[in-house]
């Protein structure tokens, strides 16, 4: 079995993002029409109900981790239920919470190498002392146990895959171009498994594009965590509180015909979870039209502390 | 006037942390003995209750800003009543808020100039865009104004000085001795006056111990927000939760004979608030006799959502 547990169900910045005051933050600020504050995107996922790998460090996991009896310390005096962390990206939201995980932690930190060269290039991350945390290279496409410090199994395996997305915003170099610098490995896709009755699900929280291979992947899937970041592709400009599009950012949007609705509707998956939601988004208001058409189409809009079993 | 805001009154980690399970943290998990959650330290003050600097960025900054209207964006699609940070070194716990203030924000950015170069040195902290954030060098021992990205001035003036202390546990090089190559400017204290009436306090959230200097310095103030890390200095050990004293640290203790209380006793400070506490540390208890022996010897024990008028 797997379970899931949603830490952060959110893009970049949280919802209510600090200096946000468009519809759906001032919303959440004041608890209106059903909506609830939602921290930047991470999930946790176990196998035996007592070890927990997380996917994504976010800025806000001290208090995702207060937050979720599941993440708290069980015996002893020091001791945590994680037992390593999973990168997908070296973005801010989903590396700067490897931060939070410093005071003598056994763990182990899995990312692709670019991503590696980067946190080791930023000397802020030697907090992680290597006597406790050992930073280890991920191959892609290739099925992997997840081992703790100890290298002791965790029962969940992972396949990580490159998808087309962005360098992380920090790492935006412009005079390399129109991607910026952007290559492969800078995004990755994961496929995460049962070691024991080999259930498995994927976790995708930014792909910019659905290439015929990602199609083929995921086809016919039980359960997918999906890139839910925008509605559409300028939601940013016409909600004014920015430029860039979806695109511009390694997003895809929710609707339309380049959309994730569009681009998964025939791909016969049971469960589809938008996770990574920007706080442009109107599908974060429950009794919203958009809420109503991305259920309409058999999507879910994942929240923190969502629980799921596999 | 001035108006004081603790957004976070823990040392580093919070209290609880996230992997101890010693009494304190126990107690704080399941809200026992009147105890609360506390985030990691930092202040915010205004001078005219609109526009507010920060004196340090804790890594919980973004779960600081949702609990506290006073920093909620007030106007606008974009906008903060936070103009800048000041930064008192360049620890973790001080420093990763900054991560949490991207998305287009003006803002200005003092601190002394080793902190400033250890920040540039990582480029995770290019996220502050150089068009909206404006880094400054603060000189010591010098009165000036806080001024906005757009120099315009806040009515707050500071005063920074080196105090006793340690370089950024990150930044240690045991080659460099048992300072680990700590320089002047590692810690700092500051005073903030009000420009209006000339009201001032001190805010020294570490110090690893009271000289003549700095006695002379904070003598017969009106308040200071003080290091209260630890209650004595092998309580990590005692607690066993870690083997580091307050000394190699760089923090003074609370009790004994070189502690906080006593060397601060004859001073005339009107008021006296540990600010910075460690989760270890038996203050944080309302009903522990520590508590009690701080209480009497005239120290306040501050609180996250604190508010002190000046």
């Amino acid at each position: 079995m797997l379970k899931v547990l949603v830490l952060g169900s959110a893009a970049g910045g949280g919802s209510p993002q600090w200096n946000c005051n468009s519809h759906v933050s001032k919303l959440v600020r004041q608890g209106l029409d059903g909506t609830t504050p939602r921290t930047q995107s991470s999930i946790a996922v176990t196998s035996n109900n007592k070890e927990w790998f997380l996917f994504n460090a976010s800025p806000d996991l001290g208090s995702q981790i207060l937050k979720n009896k599941q993440m708290h310390p069980q015996k002893d005096l020091r001791h945590s239920p994680i037992s390593g962390v999973v990168l997908t990206n070296g973005d801010v939201d989903h590396v700067a919470g490897l931060l939070t995980l410093r005071e003598r932690q056994n763990l182990s930190v899995y990312a692709h190498k670019r991503v590696h060269s980067v946190l080791k290039e930023n000397s802020i991350f030697n907090v992680l002392n290597p006597d406790y945390v050992d930073r280890r290279e991920m191959s892609m496409n290739t099925n992997f146990e997840l081992k703790n410090k100890d290298n002791v199994g965790s029962g969940i395996e992972v396949e990580a895959f490159e998808v087309p997305g962005k360098i992380a915003l920090w790492l935006e170099d412009e005079s390399k171009g129109e991607n910026f610098g952007t290559q492969e490995g800078d995004t990755i896709g994961l496929k995460i498994s049962s070691k024991d009755d080999g259930k498995f699900f994927f976790y995708i929280p930014a792909c910019a594009e659905m290439t015929n291979d990602l199609a083929d992947r995921i086809s016919g899937s039980e359960m997918i965590l999906f890139d839910g970041t925008l509605w559409k592709n300028d939601e940013m400009a016409s909600s004014k509180v920015g430029e860039k599009t979806g695109q511009r950012m390694g997003h895809m949007n929710n609707s339309g015909e380049n959309g994730s609705m569009h681009a998964l509707k025939d791909l016969n998956i049971k469960n589809k979870i938008y996770i990574h939601i920007n706080t442009t988004n109107p599908i974060l208001i429950p009794n919203s039209d958009e809420r109503k058409i991305v259920e309409e189409n058999g999507w879910e809009v994942s929240y923190d502390g969502m629980e799921i079993n596999l």
